[in-house]
């Protein structure tokens, strides 16, 4: 079975030698001492590690299971659901007015991964919990945040989003689900919504759902659109639970991974609902639930990959298989270690340069989130909405081929569940999928967030880079040549991408679409580029003042000029892409496919 | 679920227009009229169509069952092998003299890969036997032939191929399972075997395992491992069986995929086994079925990325949702079909310009199989002997990959086991696994196949292709832009790559092999140009002489464009990274991952 180690050091390293948390000015941070952090770390790490990763073949062997109309989670979930709210978890980065313990978004985001690489479908029940919560608090009245915050926040009720129906996902302007105005200011909900996350289950007292829907009457389309909340049990005036509402499970899908979640069918048969901000306005409510899930799916992908990562070098560093090609570095065994291997070592590479990168990617974006939310920063607020897609599509895509090269280091184990392996990529090809597409991502990126307060925030991230060559070209050559040069080609690369889209999609669209994909892409690998040469800054920085672990150090310098030498020389192929524009891809007709 | 048609009119084109498989010289090519294999093609269609592809989703959902040593298939796979063997399918290729059909190997091929893409999981019992059969034509004494052949050629008995052992895969000289010789000149074999695809069944009276074993006091590592014949029931002198071996299944194994195959583990106890081809020289008998079984699981990754390919287009034409960017396509409907966005598109795009190249790649390696066996051509064995690792590593990660970007097509429908789509992903998996892990077949290709005869066949092939486009270019301008000068430059960058190689892989063989993986994938490009700068020229002499389905050779055309101008590029990419050399793939202490 695999095992799971949380990656304290590594999330220290990018909380205080990379982004220097607690010299930002952002509130809150100033509390966040190195030791500070640490003791948060290593106690999530002991929960994630001791109690969540041992249930996470459990959840995927058993399942859930409907009976009656309930939902019973695999064996050993509820307790551990117990230990995750006795801990405070759920409610860790949440306003203290509601039970939680207010600690910045990038905290969360820290132990977040270590939650989601252990066991991501146990924790999606508090991480979607956590979505309807920020929605409320962004959008609710007083009283909605008072009924029903404290009991989510500390998870003794959970939440759940639902937008999807069955004919219709990314394009909700056609969905069906209606809701009728009540004389008490409530209204009726009636329609089936399905892929609902932790829909129902036997984990809490009761669930809290936020609902798209249309009220009758209202404008047609997307624009007619609003969000409710609908709890599956009534709450009373005195905050003790009622009757049952109107909302039941039709059925549990089915799927290739995260099993031990409940994905439901959910049917509203006239069920009690509570407008949740204004009314036909529910999309801007749920896109509040939306960022964040996107971030949080982001991390998926690189928590699947650190978790599949880890296992794949254990079985590296154990299984004997042939010798290296220099000379046998075990001559006392049958065997040399799968490590000694080029080929196994560019994939472990692979896998371990992009974890790194990504993590510092999640939390630089979560520090913005911070900023946004606890400085009203718009510049913050600006960038990190651009780079949104980017988080959920780049590193899910990338996160998901990890776990298969990870899984892949096994070879026929690799495939047989027994051994995990196979989980890993199960669980992560979810994350490319639900929460938008990465279609929709690349989309979104381009359509929309390119061309966002008149490219201003684009503009922004390039003088970011600009600035951070410029601020450190010319002290050390090789660190130039091996960090700065290729992030300053991959950059120019993005420029030269985005500047093609400017002159070409004007007079075809499709000349930019066509692109978006890889658009998305060479993106990633540009901040994951900057990170490394972050990075590799400060691991430059560290060794000089002696101070700390030498070792891991040059580690992380060793693997950041793998990636800068390997893996971001991408962006030159998507670019090729990009500029070969739409006409190859709009060429058929739809009866030639 | 899932639907498959098969391929035909594209078989066709890729046997007649490119190919031209009637003016070859290999003995029995003449008899591959049009008319002829077109009759042979939409049988097997109508089979596979028809039988094999509505039990895909079965066998994925029921699996095989151990029951008190018995191993059961799933439901309708029993009668459906009784169909298959009726039609005489399995032995297609096989000599006259044993029941087959004597066809060249390249209508077994075309044939296969219809076989695969409709049920992969059901396929293999007969191509085991394939593998098998071959093995035993290859080495075995003319008794051993008359014993076995007739009823595996019929598979009447099915076959099997026993190497794999719980501590060893890739590395059969650690093999400890023991051969004794018997006073009779058989041998007792004992030991354990895993992974044994279709080791136990009950869709044949007998089972004839091949298993690899050493002969007590034999050369030690693996030049002491032999190849043995274990029948599952003893063959009399009269044909008829007689008692069971001393060999059974232990456990099936449960995997990630292929469910409808048994994956078993085998427990020989003192089985009887009797020697095929010389003693100590198993692997050299092994390897034929390898070889063969190589090409065939490249052609499994074809195949899943075909069927996922056509039921993404299905999809993509049925499901509404959104609108084109460049206007409505559908305004008498709610949305547009998926398949007006850019996006769909360039996912689709890939699939197809992928699938129809690798067929043609797959089928041309045939016809140097068929020059090889049926004309001792030896240059023909050489250059498809360079190729195998090819076939079989490039196309079964693209081919994985292809799956992957199918069931993205749908969304979170692709996530529901239901709708098939998680099927194509979970079955092609194992097609990068088995039968040497593709990253044995990078080593292969470049630690073995590169050197092999002093360079001569990858020689050959940069002639080949540079024969191709001095043949053919100069005539049109925009066939010399599109198709001829894509694939001069991505020649280019494989020669360029195979230079590196030869400079720096010699004081250190770890810059050969850093690159082997990055290698196999540029050259299974150049190949896939080749094949598309064939297609295309193929496609315009047709289209000239008007003839034939205008619109197939004009979607051929833009195809061809597609893949020039966004996958061939793909070269440049590999070629930076081979040439950054060992040196950040080395770096780091095993310890220090």
């Amino acid at each position: 079975m695999p095992s799971y180690t949380a990656p304290t050091k590594d999330l220290q390293f990018v909380l205080h030698d990379v982004l220097k948390v607690t010299e930002s000015k952002t509130p809150g941070y100033d509390e966040l001492e190195p030791d500070f952090t640490a003791a948060i770390l290593d106690e999530a790490g002991k929960l994630t590690s001791e109690v969540l990763a041992p249930l996470n073949a459990v959840g995927d062997k058993e399942g859930c299971r409907l009976e009656n109309g309930v939902v019973y989670t695999p064996k050993g979930f509820k307790e551990a659901f117990e230990k995750v709210k006795e801990g405070g978890w759920p409610g860790l980065d949440m306003p203290e007015q509601y039970g939680g313990q207010n600690m910045p978004y990038v905290i969360g985001t820290a132990v977040g991964e270590m939650f989601s690489a252990a066991n991501q479908a146990f924790t999606m029940y508090q991480g979607l919990t956590h979505g309807a919560a920020s929605a409320i608090l962004a959008h609710g009245t007083d009283a909605q945040k008072d009924t029903y915050l404290p009991k989510m926040v500390s998870c003794e009720w959970t939440g759940t989003m639902n937008l999807t129906e069955p004919h219709c996902g990314t394009d909700l302007g056609l969905m069906r689900t209606k809701a009728v105005p009540q004389d008490d200011g409530s209204y009726k909900i009636s329609g089936q919504k399905i892929f609902i996350s932790s829909g129902e289950h036997d984990m809490a007292d009761n669930i809290i759902h936020l609902v798209l829907a249309k009220i009758e009457g209202g404008p047609e389309g997307i624009k007619g659109v609003s969000l409710f909340i609908v709890p599956k049990f009534m709450v009373k005036e005195d905050g003790s639970l009622g009757e049952r509402n109107g909302v039941s499970v039709g059925s549990i899908e089915e799927k290739m991974g995260i099993h031990g979640n409940s994905t439901c069918v959910m049917n509203y048969d006239g069920a009690t609902g509570y407008l949740l901000g204004t009314e036909h306005k529910g999309m801007r409510a749920m896109f509040t639930m939306m960022n964040e899930a996107r971030v949080g799916v982001g991390m998926q992908g690189l928590a699947q990959a650190e978790v599949a990562y880890q296992n794949a070098v254990i079985y590296a560093n154990d299984r004997l298989q042939g010798r290296a090609v220099t000379g046998a570095v075990a001559p006392e065994k049958a065997a040399d270690p799968l490590i000694v291997h080029p080929d196994i070592r560019r994939s472990l590479m692979d896998q371990k340069s992009f974890v790194e990168a990504a993590r510092a990617f999640i939390l630089w974006g979560a520090t913005m989130i911070d900023a946004a939310h606890r400085a009203d920063d718009k510049d913050a607020d600006g960038l990190v909405s651009l780079l949104t897609p980017v988080i959920k599509g780049f590193l899910t895509d990338q996160g998901y081929d990890m776990t298969v090269k990870a899984q892949q280091v096994y070879g026929g184990h690799g495939y047989i569940e027994e051994w995990g392996m196979s989980q890993f990529t199960r669980d992560a090809r979810i994350a490319q999928i639900y929460e938008g597409a990465n279609g929709v991502q690349a989309l979104d990126l381009v359509g929309r967030k390119l061309a966002q307060d008149g490219g201003k925030h684009v503009m922004a991230f390039f003088d970011l880079v600009k600035g951070f060559i410029k601020d450190n070209a010319g002290q050390d050559a090789e660190f130039d040549a091996a960090f700065l040069d290729p992030l300053k080609a991959a950059s120019k690369d993005l420029q030269s991408a985005g500047m093609y889209f400017m002159q070409n999609g004007m007079k075809n669209p499709n000349n930019a679409l066509a692109g978006s994909n890889d658009f998305m892409h060479m993106f990633g690998h540009v901040c994951l580029g900057l990170m490394w040469a972050k990075m590799g800054l400060a691991a430059k920085e560290a060794l000089k003042t002696g101070s700390g672990d030498a070792t891991f150090y040059e580690t992380k310098l060793a693997t950041g000029r793998y990636y800068m030498a390997r893996q971001l020389p991408a962006t030159a192929l998507h670019l090729t892409r990009i500029q070969s524009g739409a006409d190859t891809v709009m060429a058929l007709e739809a009866a030639n496919f």
